[in-house]
């Protein structure tokens, strides 16, 4: 163990992210700076209680996370670096791979940055909408590239777990067909399904239950992020995508053949499909026992 | 309004839908009877305090509501009918136009015949995961056939309404296509996405969060009823699975262009998928505020 080092962090984008962050820092005392291109935001964060706003004779920061969209991490990482804000540098952005190839082929300092991604986040957006406890009992994935120094490693470990969060190493190639999997694949999938009620009439919407509001609850968000993020890891999703539309197309062929093949190929997929289901539920790290799902 | 008319119901099936209404309408102190190929269950629901189990003496009922999987209901309700067990029949399976067609054939009685579909529903099965409060604010189509007698359906609705469910009447057909859109290719869809984590390692499973965890809660179900219900509906299931697989084929080939053509095609389906997503919102009887929820 290292001892902690974690006194003053510098939180630059104070979106929902990057507030909750804020918050869940102040319970343990840490000093937040604050930063954000819209001076608005960085207003509506202090009054949340996330932190001061960050002025030009700051001290530097133990650490600075930068919390802003995935395509301009490595522009805000190489200016803050220049700026020396900081000792050690993180992000919270849901693509990794990319990230830190661009930020050495932009001169980033690799040995202080540590690439982190929490899996929490919420349907509403900005500073109003965070929460202290936001990343409690929740995988928040660190990729550390090859020059990233160990002990950066550990103090970013130990910003990840006062916020409640369970740090997940992993590389940043892997992370990424991991997310695909687990988050942008399946943003894509319910986006897809819940496209079809677009223009749906009333009598379409009078059945509508609990079942079909879970599957396509993740296709609430801000289709400009959700746009950067899966051009960011586009060749990752595409391939978990193709393996589900091989899935569906199977599905289909089944149904339209079923009064000659009968049903043995879509019990195949659901058995599976139980199977897979099983895994989800016991790999979630904060287990809940659901007191009344509908599968209507 | 017809005077109630409801003091017997007989239930047919004592699985979790039967005993649940069974458990839903003694609330009323309607006197309920229970009757299931399995005696066993049957002993089960009447612990839970469903009603009693039918025997040979016992009065017709006011309504017999039909509790077994689709594909027996035709022969059972022919049965009930050929035995005089009450006034006004129906039924609970999830597809209704075959239904429709096949008692048609069968020389059941249609005029006092009422098909109906709760949309509720757990994941567990058996009498012994009932509850009086599942169908609690949630719809329950009733779709009459033209021969059903307007009398009857009133009474249903009526049974339906002490049970705290929203009648919604549509036609059969009618009711098939919506219930595809809303539950049965929603169902296969949630277990093709499940399906590719059946045999993930444990790495891949290390950032399964709250999103991947709601979008694929219906993959849960037993295997052999969903075959027997998607096999009765299995055209309407197919083309909404056709019109979700165009949509992820596009989604793959923008993708794969990402770097040429840039996201505008993805920016296309996030946007409708968002839109539906506000009407499935705004459609759900039992509207509720997500606390906390994840795009992880």
């Amino acid at each position: 163990m290292y001892p902690s080092t974690l006194h003053r962090v510098a939180i630059l984008g104070t979106g929902v992210i990057g507030t909750s962050i804020g918050l869940a820092l102040r319970r343990s005392g840490v000093r937040v700076t604050l930063s954000d291109l819209d001076g608005d935001v960085v207003a509506k964060a202090e009054l949340m209680g996330a932190g001061a706003a960050l002025t030009p004779g700051d001290p530097p920061a133990d650490v600075v996370v930068i919390a802003t969209p995935p395509s301009t991490v490595v522009g805000v990482l190489r200016d803050a670096q220049a700026r020396g804000l900081g000792a050690v540098y993180t992000d919270v952005a849901s693509t990794k791979g990319r990230i830190v190839r661009e930020a050495e082929l932009a001169g980033c300092d690799l040995t202080t940055f540590v690439p982190g991604h929490p899996m929490a986040g919420r349907e509403l957006s900005g500073p109003f909408a965070a929460r202290a406890d936001l990343f409690s009992g929740r995988p928040w994935a660190l990729c550390p590239h090859a020059a990233t120094q160990a002990e950066h490693l550990h103090t970013v470990a130990e910003l990840v777990a006062m916020c409640g969060g369970a740090p997940e190493v992993l590389a940043p190639g892997l992370h990424d067909r991991v997310v695909a999997a687990v988050s942008h694949a399946p943003h894509l999938v319910a986006a897809a399904l819940s496209a079809g009620f677009a223009g749906a009439d009333e009598t379409m919407l009078s059945l509508v239950g609990k079942g079909l509001q879970d599957a396509t609850r993740i296709a609430t968000g801000d289709p400009g992020l959700w746009c950067d993020i899966l051009g960011q890891n586009a060749g990752a999703v595409a391939a978990v995508l193709e393996s589900v539309v091989t899935e569906l197309d199977e599905a289909v062929r089944a149904l339209r053949n079923v009064e000659h093949s009968g049903t043995g190929a879509l019990a195949d997929l659901l058995v599976r499909g139980n199977r897979g289901r099983d895994r989800i539920v016991a790999a979630w790290p904060a287990r809940r026992v659901e007191k009344a799902g509908s599968r209507a």
